[in-house]
């Protein structure tokens, strides 16, 4: 067990750091990640710059100015300097050791080696370690006085690369987040918004909790089952009102679902690469798979007093607990009859896999629409309104819509262009991934992946084409044994292909039971978004003589 | 008013051979148009091959062998002579006047020219002018003799081109065929299939009866209203069965849809240029839509009672009137489960843009499963069977089948390849077409299709390029006002392109509520019978100066 590992984990028995903890982790993973091999620390990097571009494009919370104009200025440290060498994160993260201590700030970079035993916070220090110290001083506010920034900028050694430099600012709100899994692809922390690793995402049908990805707007609530309430309001000539205790709504019949959820930005990574696109970089982990337990949402409006009968131009609008800098709750919402429909088996969603909803799942109380997007799988819901109005919030208004390989940001028409509320057919390779190196089992490779189609459409077909599309051959699948026009749940498939060069390109395409299939390439399908990335997956493979 | 014409609507006033005229006229019908112009006497050519292709791969009515071996057998007209030069259909029907009149019989070519004054039945061979005799002496049987066989050799000239051989032994089948819009482009005779033309297809949203393209796979049946039963069958532990004349029918709730139907095979053609299919050699006009009235076949199944709770792994079996030269009827089927959605809205229709049915679109009962392949809304309705089996029937069993791009006729495994039950997104060019020279109006071109997408999905967005995809331009649509999950309708579609070249080439791609779009190319989509053909539609047109 490392110094570092060991120091936190006794920290958490001692609970005597409860917010402080999960920070520590959740940064520790994610730079421990960027130990591990150059290409994921590449990922990475691309990933904060990502996190740099969110906040740009408006899709992430505001950083709220905290020093006010009129307080008087201190120095404060980590300002850039021409005169010094710069290091990106990795080579920092490095520096981790009793005989080497890095740490950054800002724009700093600082080796505190020296300085170690004169720590007034004793070994607590060492879970900074390669890291910045930014979190931790959030936490520990002491540290924010002019003398304490001389003395740090004392050790300064150099600049932290540009693309690396993450915005600490806020880091109050985020003080609740929870553990992560220490295997998660961390794409951006703040919101934490993580993939699931390909190779563990066909290694279960139903992904384990801990690995389905992650994909936050804003920080995680702190909710309890115990206290939570949904309200539910139906507007109208008379508008009701009717709230829920969960114990309340757990006297509906339970319902169980099987079902994926996808970030509409899926593969955005791949797309990205034809012409710039704004969004997460996401690669092929943005989808997970897993058992959803509650009761249904149409059953709960019936009791309402919904009449199923006059759903046409109305609209389900879900709204979470999770709050914006601006103190605005996330909303987004369906139209209404895809809330009547029994075929859509929506459910309010208490339980994962068996377990009470993780919070990063929306503990605990998440709607769930299987087929849509994930982003309609409000979490932490906290009130329905059935009303004339789709979701006023920018999530609905400004995002997850559809426009054309031609349409621009200054031209983008968001009030006209369709929301996507499902999700056109799609499938990945994920083991081996692109540029492994395999080695052949009696002269053939194993291929495995997944594939998926919005709407309750089934996948009827995975082709996979070791020639560059020259033959297709057919793949085995497992799916599970929904019931017609309702297959919610993924598809994983799995190939064996014989080889006989030392490079290998394998190309996946999947067929659903509209017979829809995927486009061959991302270029047409392009959007300003990057979303409904569904061409073909590609990649390239060495093989082991 | 030709001659030809002015004697068939005499005929056809006197009714004197009722059964005679609709085959002159139908066979008028087809040769008119080859007359036309050379670009559609080609397709014609290719059609009379993809007849025979038809037969060749089973899905025609199979040729009845009408001599007996052990009959004497006489001396009959019509075998090939290496001795005779080569003539084709489209040279012979030139010969169509009292001053040079010529006909063929099998693979015989004739100059009647002389014979005309002294032919027995008077002017009656003025219906055959250009043509071949054969359908004529089907009727006229007394024409059959060694002495008349005798006679017409003795005008022989020469060989009838192999393609333009058609197998007429069987054409009493064919008798009682419907009178056809001579607008049709006919693809084979018999069966009757003929495609609406592309410009015709965009001037009416809901296509007249008279240019909807039909699909035949036999001769049509000749079937009464007033006596007309439907049988609905039940098959369980106790088999029910109960029958309906269509005034009982017609008790249930009345139900109006406006619904496309398509052949699974349109746009064929365009596939069949990256390696041959084996089909009917379909343009863009094997689809057309209408307004179809009736009642629902799910209320009448109620009625019957059927429990709409115990679908799963259950078939609805439809059979048609429409009989083989084996006699076996036709017949397909559908998952009972589509049958009882309330989405799905299958009709048992008896109307057809507020007229009766026309007998080639299954007069006078004919089920209409909007969304499917159109080949599940079985003409001519005689019995509806649930049973857990599909239909045995070669049509069900043998073809409409999916298959990746690499399956051939050799390693096609059909009891495992999914039947088609729904069809994905497609799109078309209408106006202009392909080749056509066009005058721009203000620098502008005016260009119009349709698009389309099965299983209820609604077209979202139709984009053209006239750049070769490098930018795409969103048309104008026109859809009906359906209810989200039932956009059973075709969507047309207009755009105005700005021109500033000889030449253009346009693409059209549409994307549907589940945000498919369609592949670029026909090259994956491959499949041995060329069906689910719908890749971009391309076309070139000249520009004016």
């Amino acid at each position: 067990m490392s110094l570092k590992t060991g120091l936190l984990k006794s920290l958490l028995r001692q609970s005597k750091v409860p917010n402080y903890a999960p920070i520590v982790l959740q940064y520790h993973g994610y730079y421990k990640h960027e130990h591990r091999d150059k290409e994921k620390w590449k990922i990475n990097r691309n990933a904060a710059f990502a996190l740099v571009g969110t906040v740009l494009s408006g899709s992430a919370v505001n950083v709220k100015q905290k020093e006010s104009k009129d307080a008087k200025e201190v120095f404060e440290a980590g300002a850039k300097r021409q005169d010094l060498p710069t290091f990106t994160a990795e080579e920092v993260s490095k520096h981790d050791n009793k005989k080497s201590f890095w740490v950054t700030y800002k724009h700093g970079v600082y080796d505190v080696t020296s300085f170690l035993p004169s720590h007034p916070g004793g070994e607590q220090i060492y879970n900074a370690a390669g890291l910045s110290i930014e979190p931790f001083w959030n936490v520990y506010g002491m540290h924010k006085t002019d003398e304490v920034y001389r003395l740090l900028e004392s050790y300064r050694i150099g600049n932290l690369h540009d693309d690396d430099v993450v915005d600490h600012s806020n880091d109050e709100l985020w003080a609740k987040e929870p553990y992560r899994d220490k295997r998660l692809l961390v794409k951006t922390a703040k919101p934490f918004n993580a993939e699931i690793p390909p190779k563990l995402q066909v290694q279960h049908f139903d992904t384990p909790n801990e690995l389905f990805y992650v994909r936050q707007h804003m920080p995680v609530p702190d909710l309890d089952a115990k206290t939570h309430k949904l309200k539910v309001v139906l507007v109208g000539k008379t508008t009701t009102v009717r709230e829920f205790s969960l114990d309340e709504l757990h006297k509906f019949r339970p319902a169980t679902l099987n079902a994926a959820l996808m970030c509409a930005g899926n593969r955005r990574s791949e797309m990205n690469k034809v012409k710039p696109v704004k969004g997460l970089s996401w690669t092929t982990g943005a989808i997970s798979n897993a058992q959803w337990s509650g009761v249904y949402l149409r059953d709960v409006l019936i009791h309402c007093g919904l009449d199923v009968n006059d759903v046409a131009g109305k609209h389900v609008v879900f709204t979470g607990s999770d709050i914006d800098a601006t103190g605005v709750n996330f909303s987004t919402s369906i139209p209404l009859h895809m809330a009547v429909d029994p075929n859509s088996q929506i459910l309010l969603a208490t339980s994962m896999n068996g377990a009470p909803l993780p919070p990063d799942h929306g503990y605990p109380l998440r709607v769930v629409v299987p087929g849509a997007p994930a982003v309609r799988s409000v979490k932490w819901l906290q009130s329905i309104t059935i009303s004339t109005e789709e979701s006023p919030s920018h999530w609905h208004q400004r995002d997850y819509r559809s426009f054309n390989a031609s349409t621009t940001w200054e031209t983008a028409d968001f009030p006209s262009a369709p929301p996507v509320y499902s999700l056109p057919v799609t499938s990945a390779i994920c083991d081996p991934v692109d540029g492994d190196t395999v080695t052949p089992r009696k002269g053939q490779v194993e291929v495995k992946g997944y594939a998926y189609s919005g709407g309750g459409a089934k996948i009827l077909r995975v082709d996979v084409s070791a020639d560059r599309g020259r033959t297709w051959r057919e793949a085995r699948l497992q799916s599970d044994g929904a019931a017609p026009r309702t297959h919610y749940a993924w598809t994983l498939w799995s190939i064996s292909l014989p080889v006989d060069a030392k490079q290998m390109e394998i190309w996946v395409k999947a067929t659903d039971s509209n017979f829809n299939t995927q486009p061959e390439n991302f270029d047409d399908i392009w959007n300003i978004r990057g979303i409904l990335s569904n061409a073909y997956h590609k990649i390239k493979v060495n093989i082991k003589p």
